[in-house]
C-alpha cells in the first residue's frame, strides 16, 4: 500500500507523480472500510481524494493554513497528515473526530461543522497575515463546498475579501449536489456548466463532461494559459465572484491530480489578492452505491456492508419517520401546509411530502436565516409553514425566530430533529440549545413529545394553535406508547401524570420520559415513591401539573438539553411564580452541562451525564438524602 | 399645505403631478420638525421622500404589500398612509413607532428593524401569492437600502427569489453611504457609478450625476425603452443580480418623482419574476446639515435645534465615549488590538481609533455573522479583536459566537453597547438578550461594569484573559464612581461589596448598581438592612461573594436584561451548586420580562418594569414580608 508510506504532507510531496493514482485508490479503500465499519460522511470524502492530494502537494500545511467548509470533507486531509493508522477509531468515543480537531493535529486549524464559516475564518486569518513580515506570512486556503456557498455568511465574507483585496485561495469544491439537488439559483447556474443533456447519468458525469465539453478541452490542452479563455464559458459564477472583487479561475477536473496541482501551484505563487479556484468533483467518486444513490443517503451514513452497500430495508422506525408521516397526513388534509428545509430534505423527512405534493416543500439551501424569515412571510400570506431543521442549526436563525416570526406572532411551526445529544458528530452537532433559545422567544409555544404517537398528536395540535410553535425530538429509533407502557392519550397541551408517588415528583421533558420511568422503578426499590409526569408542553405550562407538584418534598426536572436555561429552569420559575421564592418546592434540574461535549454514542454520553434511569435515580436519592 | 390633504394613498394618486414637488417640500418640513423635536432617523427619511411618493402612486397599498428594509426609512410611508397628523408623538411612549407597526396601520406589514430581512419576507409572501387566483394576488415590493444588501440574508433571499422566479419588486434604495462609508466590495462597485471625480461633493452629487452622466442622459431621454442600453453601464451590480436570476433595471434618479413613478408603473405591469429596480438617492436630501455631515450623526439623531442643526458640543459623556477612549488607550499600548464593526463605526465609538490607527478598525458591513467569525480568525492569527456591536444585533451571530469563537476558545472581546432597555426604537432594539445568549457559550467570561471607570478597567482586564470575553454597557450618559459614591477600585474579576446589611443581599449587575443603592436607602428607611454587591463578573462568579451571601435570609439579583435566563439565574444556580437545592438561600430575580417591550424613554420603561430604586425596594419588601 502506498498510503502506509505517507505519514506527512512532506512525504506526499516527495511521492513520484506516477504513484498518485495508486495512493488515491488506497485512500478510497481506507475511507470505504472505515465508514462501512463506523458510519460517517462517505460521498463528500470520496469526492475530494484527488483535490486533497493536489492541495497538500501545492501548499505547505501546517505553515500554510488549510480550512475545510464544512469540516466533514476532511477525512483525506486527516489521512495525509499522519492519522491514517487511526481511522478504525473514526467517530468513536476517544477516537478520531469526524471533523477537523485541533487536539488531533496542527494541520487542523478550525473545527467547523456548521456550513459557510471558512471564508470568514480566512478573512480574519488573512487580516492578521498582512501585519507580518512577508517571509513569515502563511497562505490561507479555504475549501468550500457548493452547498456552503448558498449560505449568506459565505457572501458576507466574499464581499469583504474582495473589498480588502486580501490574499486568500478559495477552492470551490463543486460537486453539483451539496446535500440535496436544489439549493438555489446560483447553484443552478454553476450546474449549467455540466447539465448538458448529453451527460445525463450521475456516474462518470464529470469525467465525461471534462473530456468532451469544449471548455474542458481548452483547459486540458493549454493548462493555465488557456484558462482566461475557458473562464468565459462559466459566465454566471465568474461574473458573480468578479462583481465582488474576486479573481476567478477554472473550472478544473477535480479528479485529475496532476493538472489540479499545477493550477494550484500557479495560484499559490502569485497570490496577491483573493482568488476563487473552481473545481468540479463527483460526490461518491469511485464507489457505485455512493455515486448513484438518489436520496443522498450516503452523505452521512451509518455503518453498512461494503459489498452490498447500505441497506434501505429493515431499519427501525425513527422519530424522523413519524414526523414525516404525520406531516404528509396533515398536508393531505390542509392545502395551506408547506414545509421548508435548509438543504436537508432527506434527513429531515420531507421527501415523502415532496413526492406526494410537489411544490409544497421549499429547499432554500444552507440558509437557515432565510428559511425562518420566509416562513414568517408565508404565514403572513396565509400558508402554514413547517420549518424542519436539526436542532443544532436553529442557532443560526435565532434572531429571525425572535423578531420576524416571534415579534410578528406568525403561525410558524418548527420541527427540531436531532434535538438533544446526537453522538458521533461531536460538540457542534449536539442539539442542546433549542430549548434555551425558544424559551427566550416570548410568543412561542414549546412542545416536547415523549413518544412517537404523541409527536404526531402534538404536530397536529400545533397546526391548530396560533403564533410560533416548536416541537423537538431526538435522533434515532422512535419510542412508542407501548414501549413506555402508556395507555390512552393526553389532551391538547395538557401535561400528563404517568406514575403516582409522594416522595418526589419527576417532570420529564420529551425523550427523557423513558429514563424517568426507569428511575422511578429504581427508586421504588429503595422505598422512594416517585411521581412521574410527561410534561409535553413546556410553555404554556399546565397549571394542573404545577398545582399537583407544588407540595412535593422535591421536584426533579430532566431534559435532553442544556440545563442552565432550559425547560427545567422554565418550570422551576413557574413554581416560584405560583408560590413565591420562599414557598416554592426545591427543584433539582437535570440536563446537559454548560460545556462542549465530545463525540460518542448518544446512550453512552447520556449515561455519562447522568441522564439515564440510574443517573436520574442517583441524583434524586442524593438530593433527598440531603434533608433526610 | 398639500400634505394636509393627503390622508391616504388614494388621495395621493389623485393628486395632479404638478403638486408633487410641493407635497415633497411639505413632507420634508414635517420630518424635520418631528425629528428635531423627538429625535429619530433623519437622513434616510429625507432621502426617500420622492421614492415613497412614486411607490404609493405606482402601487396600491395595502392590497399591494410594501416592505421597508430596514423599517427606519418608513416615516414618509407613514405620513402618506393617514398618520401625518400624529407625527408629534413619534417614538414617544404611546405615540407613533419609529418603525412600521402593524397595530398602527394595515399599510404596515412588517415591523423590521434588524437589516436584510425584507427580501426573505418578500419571498415568503410571494410563495403564498402563487397559490391564489390571479385576480386575488398582491404584488410584493421590498425597498432595500444598499447597506442592507451587505447582509448575508439578503443574498440568501435573492438566490431563492431568482431560483424560483417569484414575482417581486426589489427597490434598491442606493444612497451610497448606508450607516458608514465602507460596507464592502459590492457597495464599492455600486458606488463606482457615481464616484466620477467630477462630482466630489456629497451635496448635489446625485442631481448632478444624473443630469451629467451619459447613462443618466439615456434614461432621461428615452424612458424605460432606453433602460436596456443604460443598464450596461452598471455592470457589476447588474451582473451580480443577474447571476442570481434577477432582472435588473436602472439606475434611476431617486428624486425625480415622475420618472420614478413611470418606471415603477412599467415594472408593476409586467411583473412575471423578480426584478431589481436600482434607485439612486441622497441621504439627508434637502437639509444641509444632514447632507454634509461626515460622521453620519444624522442617521439616528436625538432632538435638536432646527435652525442650527444638531450640536456636537456640550453633550454629556456616554458609556460609548468611555469605551472609545479606553480602547484607543489599549490600542496605543498593544499593536495587536483591532476592532470590528458591522457598519456602525460611529455609534459604537470606533471612529477615534480609526483616526488614530488607520487599518485597525474593520467595518464588515451589516454582517454580524461574518464579523464574529472573522474575529475568531484574527485571534487565531495572533491579533486581539474587539467586536463592538449593539447588544440587540448580537442575536444575529449567536451560532458563530458559540461555535467559531467559543468552541475554538479564541480570545475575542465583545463590547455590547446599548445593552438593556434602549428606549425609542422599540421592541427589536432593546438589548435584553446578550446575557441569556452569552451565558450559553460555555467558554465565555461575562462582564458587566457598573460605572465608566470600571468599564475601562474591565476592558483592560479582558485583554489580559484568554478565550471569549464579553462586556455590556447601556445607552446614554455614563455613571461615574463619584455618582455612586464609590471609593477605591475592585481588583481583577472580583465582585465588590459596596454596602453592608444583614436582612437581604442585593446582587446588582452592571448599570443596575445605582438603582440597587437607591433601593437600599429606601429599605433602610423601613429598618431593612440591605447588603449591596457590584457583581462586575457574572462568569466566573466570585466565590467570595457566594460565600458571603450564602446565609442571607434573601438574595435579590437585579439586571437590565431578560430575567428568565440572565445573570440572576446564573448566580442563583451557583448558589445551588454550592449548597444544594435545599440549602441555597431563596433568590428573588429582577430583570426584564419574557415579553416584547414597547418604545418609550429608558427610565420610564425601567420604572414600569420595577427596575429602578423604588421598584427594587418594593419587590424586596414584598418577598421579605412573605416570611415575616
Amino acid at each position: 500500500m502506498v498510503l502506509e508510506r505517507i505519514d506527512s504532507p512532506a512525504a506526499l510531496r516527495r511521492l513520484p507523480a506516477g504513484e498518485l493514482d495508486g495512493l488515491a485508490a488506497d485512500i478510497r479503500q481506507a475511507i470505504l472500510e472505515a465508514v462501512a465499519r463506523t458510519g460517517g460522511h462517505l460521498g463528500s470524502n470520496l469526492g475530494v481524494v484527488e483535490l486533497t492530494l493536489a492541495l497538500h502537494r501545492a501548499f505547505d500545511s501546517p505553515r500554510d493554513v488549510l480550512l475545510w467548509d464544512t469540516g466533514h470533507q476532511a477525512y483525506v486531509h486527516k489521512m495525509l497528515t499522519g492519522r491514517s493508522g487511526r481511522f478504525d477509531t473514526l467517530r468513536q468515543a476517544g477516537g478520531l473526530s469526524g471533523y477537523p480537531a485541533r487536539d488531533e493535529s496542527p494541520h487542523d486549524v478550525i473545527e467547523n461543522s456548521h456550513a459557510s464559516t471558512a471564508l470568514s475564518w480566512a478573512f480574519g486569518l488573512a487580516c492578521g497575515q498582512a501585519r507580518l513580515p512577508v517571509d513569515e506570512r502563511r497562505r490561507v486556503v479555504a475549501v468550500v463546498g457548493d452547498g456552503a456557498m448558498t449560505g449568506g455568511m459565505a457572501y458576507e465574507a466574499l464581499n469583504n475579501l474582495g473589498h480588502h483585496q486580501l490574499p486568500a485561495v478559495i477552492v470551490l469544491n463543486d460537486n453539483g449536489r451539496s446535500y440535496a439537488e436544489t439549493v438555489g439559483r446560483l447553484s443552478d447556474r454553476i450546474a449549467d456548466l455540466r447539465s448538458d443533456p448529453r451527460y445525463r447519468t450521475l456516474r462518470d458525469r464529470v469525467d465525461r463532461a471534462l473530456t468532451a465539453l469544449p471548455l474542458a478541452k481548452r483547459i486540458t490542452g493549454a493548462g493555465l494559459k488557456g484558462l482566461k479563455a475557458a473562464v468565459s464559458e462559466a459566465p454566471a459564477l465568474q461574473s458573480f465572484v468578479e462583481a465582488l472583487g474576486i479573481r476567478y479561475v477554472g473550472p478544473f477536473d477535480g479528479h485529475d491530480v496532476e493538472r489540479l496541482e499545477h493550477a494550484l501551484h500557479a495560484v499559490a505563487e502569485h497570490l496577491d489578492g483573493p482568488v476563487l479556484v473552481h473545481v468540479l468533483t463527483q460526490k461518491g467518486k469511485g464507489y457505485a452505491p455512493a455515486e448513484t444513490d438518489p436520496e443522498m443517503k450516503l452523505h452521512d451514513t451509518s455503518a453498512f456492508d461494503l459489498a452490498t452497500g447500505p441497506s434501505k430495508q429493515g431499519k427501525p422506525a425513527t422519530w424522523t419517520h413519524v414526523f414525516s408521516e404525520a406531516l404528509v397526513e396533515l398536508a393531505d388534509e390542509r392545502d395551506d401546509v408547506v414545509a421548508l428545509t435548509a438543504a436537508m430534505p432527506g434527513s429531515t423527512g420531507l421527501l415523502p411530502l415532496a413526492e406526494r405534493h410537489p411544490g409544497r416543500v421549499v429547499d432554500v439551501g444552507i440558509a437557515e436565516q432565510h428559511a425562518v424569515t420566509s416562513a414568517a412571510g408565508m404565514a403572513c400570506g396565509g400558508q402554514l409553514p413547517v420549518v424542519a431543521v436539526y436542532s443544532t442549526f436553529f442557532s443560526r436563525a435565532f434572531d429571525q425566530a425572535n423578531l420576524d416570526v416571534g415579534l410578528h406572532d406568525e403561525h410558524v411551526i418548527y420541527a427540531f430533529d436531532r434535538a438533544g445529544i446526537t453522538g458521533p458528530d461531536g460538540a457542534s452537532h449536539h442539539g442542546v440549545l433549542d430549548m434555551a433559545l425558544c424559551l427566550r422567544v416570548p410568543s412561542m409555544t414549546v412542545l416536547a413529545p415523549s413518544h412517537g404517537e404523541d409527536l404526531a398528536a402534538l404536530l397536529r395540535t400545533a397546526t391548530e394553535l396560533s403564533g410560533p410553535v416548536s416541537l423537538r425530538y431526538p435522533k434515532g429509533r422512535v419510542v412508542t406508547a407501548a414501549d413506555l407502557g402508556l395507555e390512552g392519550r393526553a389532551e391538547g397541551l395538557a401535561s400528563r401524570q404517568v406514575r403516582d408517588g409522594g416522595d418526589v415528583s419527576v417532570l420529564a421533558v420529551g425523550d427523557r420520559l423513558a429514563a424517568a420511568l426507569e428511575a422511578a422503578e429504581l427508586l421504588a426499590e429503595d422505598g422512594i415513591a416517585a411521581a412521574v409526569w410527561d410534561v409535553r408542553c413546556v410553555r404554556p405550562t399546565d397549571p394542573r401539573m404545577l398545582d399537583a407538584v407544588a407540595e412535593a418534598p422535591l421536584v426533579v426536572t430532566v431534559e435532553n438539553g442544556m440545563v442552565s436555561a432550559g425547560s427545567g429552569a422554565y418550570l422551576a420559575d413557574r413554581l416560584v411564580e405560583r408560590a413565591g421564592v420562599r414557598h416554592a418546592p426545591p427543584v433539582l434540574r437535570l440536563g446537559t452541562p454548560d460545556a462542549y461535549l465530545p463525540h460518542g454514542t448518544p446512550d453512552r454520553i447520556l449515561t455519562e451525564l447522568g441522564l439515564d434511569g440510574p443517573g436520574i435515580a442517583a441524583a434524586t436519592r442524593k438530593a433527598l438524602a440531603d434533608e433526610r
